[in-house]
């Protein structure tokens, strides 16, 4: 991409938080420290959507001379940008939709880091206190809507996945939208782009003109997977655990396309929820679902959640291989027992309050060697702790391999050590080879050096 | 009324925030205390609507059995209501005006009183601090539109006005509306509700569905000028001085029809900011206006006003008598200055930035029998710092004539004592006689005692 | 009214019919004959509108140098105005519900007059295409809405009646606006007017955004009284026996209020449908109601129903005298009532297909001398037959009174004649001599000169 | 497909002429006639939509126990479906575009087959006349917007093209919805709906919530050509005639994909029209495009028209290959000239008034075996004249391959003989060889009997 790639543009927003008080400009004026800085880093990931490079400091070096700043005018503040990537314009015009998440990343940082400043974090809060902010968060953005059914489907699956692999997640998508169902991802590319994609064309069949394609993302993970243009809901949580939670409490039901590390995480997070004693009546429709071609795949998870979890893990989701219209159907028959557990016990159609979501589930996890080389990986604890540090094990992985902060700690200390049960980690490594092997650690291309190593006892 | 005008009834909100976090819940629930005791008396000011009686006492006494509870439900939180007003209902049926302002008590007892709250004041707040909060709570209840030209006009008057008085700000509020502007008022009855209810028509004529009655008011004027049912925006400013601030800062110009001690106040301290220096050249069309039995209580205020203030302050005014198109004129003209002005200074339309609020004015007063006695009523000082005073003595009178707090301070001590130049003190009394005689200090009927004595040097 | 009151506008349309084929466009264009005439006729009458005149020849003359001509541009046609009224203008801008209410004229004649055109009429057509018709010309106007259930009250009543009169209009329409009825009326000033203010602060307070303001006329009466600004549906019938059958097929009831021949004849036409035994279980709530200062007059209009028509009749309807919130509830009730036959008998809610209406309501009576003298108003004939002929001897009054044709015809010729029964013309007389007592039949002011003399056998 | 495929179901309108006449049902009510066989074989193409067929008579055959009823009901009519094709139903209920597509073809039927009934016709009909029906059957079928710009794009091509061309077309789509274009088609599969689902998931990305998807069919063709469920806005016309000037006089610019007969015949329509003296400076963008495999298809295309029409006919459009942005960027760069164009020439955005179509344009064209033996395909008369002859050659071509009349012929009478200028219809013959060749002419799988013979002089 050469400097002519360069836009220089001035644009006003679309929608709500145009209006700022001079606090907040001044907060995030250039030169005012951290808070621009990750304003800055943000807006350009958004900026950057037509890019399909996951290398977050690849980006922000390329874009080097990219400035963001606030101006302030009669009918509210503006943008002026400097710099900022071509592929964010359409004949010199910013495409809407980039537009309109440029100002949700402003709404989300003025909000999020200034009432819940990162500096102090949320480190010492209680449980229900994160809860109460997470909620906050998602309302301040404008998530919440006044439905008649809980009808929003969380997707998960890998950013860079094979084309069959999209196509199919376009298919359930589709079968998705045509049942008037909403889509929730990570907002990314593939498993993240391709659900929404069905499911708009789907919509419009349906003449639905409200239709919801949230995309839920955090300051580490944006750079490297830039919101798709189809998210007309974009939310910035402050990390991957408020993230998580937003997902399970907004979501009223999940399907798990294929995906590498991420993806586990996401399993393992929402897994070790599940199977607290707390959460066993509350229902959650579960599918994993792929192409003929990933029924494998979805094998040696099985298998592997099987093996360090047990069959009751295995209760909690569906498999369902090649079968778009199946997977919509589960959904669609998940939300009418959602809707009546709701219901009978006034628990908020907008956000799950009643699921139980044990600290250890909320609490950042920084993987620092000494963090990761603290894990406890054996089979001799509470399901639900182990289900905990294993998702820590696969979120170590994701930072290793796409987050600025963690390759540079890999390339300061090499790779992490990751110590557990033998039988343990010898599964869990092997699953891991198997998603090298299918490309699924890292976009197709570049040769995979793993971030980790594994010691057993 | 007798009890069985008394209404149980569960409502549900239209519009915002009828999303409330676990946190909030709790915190204004009955037994909760203080925050739950306000939420409770402003609410029932609302419920209130068909009451004429500006005594607040009397109001919470009829209905002490009133009782209002936040129940959460599957798509969003409700309110129950027992033993309220049946003025709010048609068979039965909440009025959905009522039903909004009474959410938009919630939404700013929630906002206002637990972000900047009570206990520990803004007390100790700079003058741009106050600035911004007052901003903020007005962007939190929705105030701030995206407006292509200035179009706010505040129009200020007695609550208890005579007839052919009130029918003239109805004509007056028409020839606004026919000219697309809208009204902002303290939003109780009289020259609060007049202007709102001819521009009602109007815009009806002019096809405009969107138009704005603003209605601005504080927990201690609330429950004695309950909102009428006209204004479809209604905020709750933690203090006077907070409204005060706010009217001059969203409204693009002012209409003063005849009043009392209230209008009085009102006119001192809009008066008081305009002589200031740094605001000589900010465009502020100001018209003080009545049907042609008026002009005479007009030329009373014009003459004190050039007596305490001098010429200056005259200029800063137009006085119009029985001619309420002109009026509309002249608001449309002015309307034309203010966007260039704000064009021009990069200043927002919807909040007025530029102009200086001394910190005299911004800092609440509260009106004890030892402040009253501080007051500085002397010719020799700034004629803003003179002004800021003289709205204190105003402010004075209005609490121990309605406000709970300061009718309590009268019965336990006595009138208050306002000190100052004898001459200065002869015009007021001599004003404040005129506005007994006229009857603008009480409602008709109920004869007036001072609260007051003058005491001169 | 001055010359300098006359103003030159080029007009943009509000919503539909702006898109005119070009053959429409030639057909309504100066030069083009009656057509043309009708439409400068019409649109002249909806400028007029700030006139109390009720001398549609007067006014014609006053403003014989107005033009209207039809522009074709790029985004539709607009219209060209010349020396019209500037009271349809404010600071030089039209009124936006007059601009409406021209451009609904310009669709009402292009269809009506071009569809089913004048000069064959609708004369030899079958009363079932009668009833085709007028349903076309009012789904062509866009009258018909998807509703839950029926909400349309129809308000008669006089457009030149007293202050308390008028005052009482408006409480009866706001408290049928607060039970979120609409009003549809004949779209003069009076009762036709009153009803709908009341209504449209009802639904502000009620938030109420699509209220309907139903206005229905024809064009020999439209210049006589002129639409009033707050009715925001506009149709013109082509004759006044279309305009009662669209009165009586889209409201769901109706109220009367005090008025002169012209309600009356409206009075004779609805119990001459109602009492037709095809008719006999159709729910049709119907109340005559006034000030406690116009029960006399009720009582007048009850006694010579119940002469003339017998208690059949007066079980039609009820008299509420004073109590606006009774009506209000009487209709509400019957608006339950009268959705309930439908649901059963499958008729629609927006057109009454299964009242019956006898072929003699439905054709035009032209009142010629020859005509009228052979009106047989006899006792011995069915009770539907002679209240048709009734309706008529009324309608023979209106037009003497206010229509131009009519009007013309009396200067020529002298005085109608009406014959028939003895005893049943004497009770006829004095009905209408306490009209005139009562200033019921013409502007007050002017003195009274009947248009008829009545001669018995 | 099985008999459980068949879905009985009662379904409801969105949006407008839910609301009939009694007259107007029974006009289409079972064992009306004509007309109701029109309405069901119309319905049942809708319906079909999820069928790849192209064989209409097949289509009726299988589904020959459909039917289709008006049921009037309180809130309007419904339709009542018997054995419907199940594709138009997800999990048993319809599709909304689907639905909304029943009720136009309703609306269309009534409408234009009752104003300008197909018996009478236009046969006789002037060219201002048929383009005023033209203009009207559009307008009552809410064709016409209000548009700051022209912005309608028609996109011809074939219904049965390649994999990678109809990739292609929807790329072009999206280049187009990304500059805010919207997207007319001929409403069936292939080149037909590929613009509009790239278009849609364009407008999505620019948050464009009312983009137009407007498709154009006719009896004739529905049935073989299905509208797509994208389509948001259909009508039927009554003839290929009047659909052919309905999209030139509607459409803005003209986008042309390969096709086959049925492309052809459009090209030579819109050349014959362009080329007539009285349009030369009439701006009309049009693009030939393709995918770079398409090249060889263009470049036969710009041969023989070059060869026939000469190099005027070839002035009159541009080949673009493989380059979406930039037949996105020749389309929007045109819009502006014609916006500019009308707007100095007062011409309407919404019809192109001022484009001459000559009659030969306009009157229907049956071809049966004796009208074609009469075409006149010779060098030696105006070139607008031979193309019409040659539009009406391919048309002929077109009925023989896929309209059941046309089919019915055939089958009769054998080939349709094409007579004409040896060298010329070697040229014609050569190139729909070489469209057979190219499997444009039906459906690739069947193999292609021509339906015509070529005798030269």
């Amino acid at each position: 991409m050469s400097l002519e790639d360069r836009v220089n543009a001035l644009v006003a927003p679309k929608g709500a938080l145009e209006i700022l008080s001079q606090d907040e400009i001044t907060r995030l004026s250039v030169g005012s420290g951290s808070l621009h800085d990750l304003f800055r880093r943000c807006a350009l990931a958004i900026l950057n959507c037509g890019s399909d490079s996951d290398d977050a400091a690849a980006v922000m070096e390329e874009f080097k001379n990219f400035e963001i700043t606030i101006v302030q005018q009669e009918r509210g503040v503006k943008l002026q940008l400097d710099n900022a990537p071509s592929s964010a314009f359409v004949d010199g015009k910013m495409i809407s939709s980039v537009r309109e998440m440029l100002f949700s990343v402003l709404r989300d940082i003025i909000f999020t880091f200034q009432e819940y400043n990162l500096e102090r974090g949320l480190s010492s809060a209680s449980s229900e206190k994160i809860t109460n902010v997470v909620f906050e968060l998602l309302r301040n953005a404008n998530v919440f809507r006044r439905i008649r059914t809980p009808d929003m489907v969380v997707c998960w699956g890998g950013h860079s996945i094979a084309r069959h692999e999209y196509d199919y997640t376009k298919k359930v998508g589709h079968e998705l939208g045509l049942r008037e169902l909403n889509i929730c991802t990570g907002c990314g590319p593939g498993a993240m782009k391709g659900p929404m994609k069905g499911a708009a064309i789907a919509h419009a069949k349906q003449r639905i003109t409200n239709g919801v394609y949230l995309g839920l993302t955090e300051p580490g993970i944006i750079a490297a997977e830039s919101p798709n243009p189809i998210v007309n809901q974009l939310v910035i949580m402050p990390d991957i655990e408020k993230r998580l939670e937003a997902f399970v409490r907004t979501g009223h039901g999940i399907v798990v396309f294929p995906g590498g590390a991420g993806t586990a995480e996401e399993i393992l997070y929402l897994l070790g929820i599940l199977m607290h004693p707390e959460n066993a009546d509350i229902p959650f429709p579960l599918v994993f679902t792929g192409p003929k071609e990933s029924a494998a795949y979805f094998e040696q998870i099985h298998a592997f959640l099987g093996d360090v979890l047990g069959e009751e893990a295995q209760a909690k989701y569906q498999i369902v291989i090649d079968d778009e219209t199946e997977v919509a159907r589960i959904m669609k028959e998940g939300m009418e027992e959602v809707r009546q557990y709701r219901k009978q016990h006034h628990d908020a159609f907008y956000y799950n309050w009643m699921l139980h979501i044990p600290e250890e589930f909320q609490h950042p996890f920084e993987p620092t060697h000494e963090k990761v080389r603290e894990l406890n990986l054996h089979y001799d604890q509470e399901k639900h702790l182990l289900a905990a540090d294993l998702r820590r094990a696969f979120s170590t992985i994701v930072a290793g391999n796409v987050k600025a902060q963690g390759v540079q700690y890999i390339k300061e200390n090499g790779p992490f050590e990751i110590h557990g049960d033998k039988k343990l980690l010898k599964k869990l490594d092997a699953l891991l080879e198997a998603f090298v092997k299918q490309q699924r650690m890292k976009l197709p291309g570049s040769a995979y050096v793993p971030c980790y190593k594994v010691i057993t006892d």
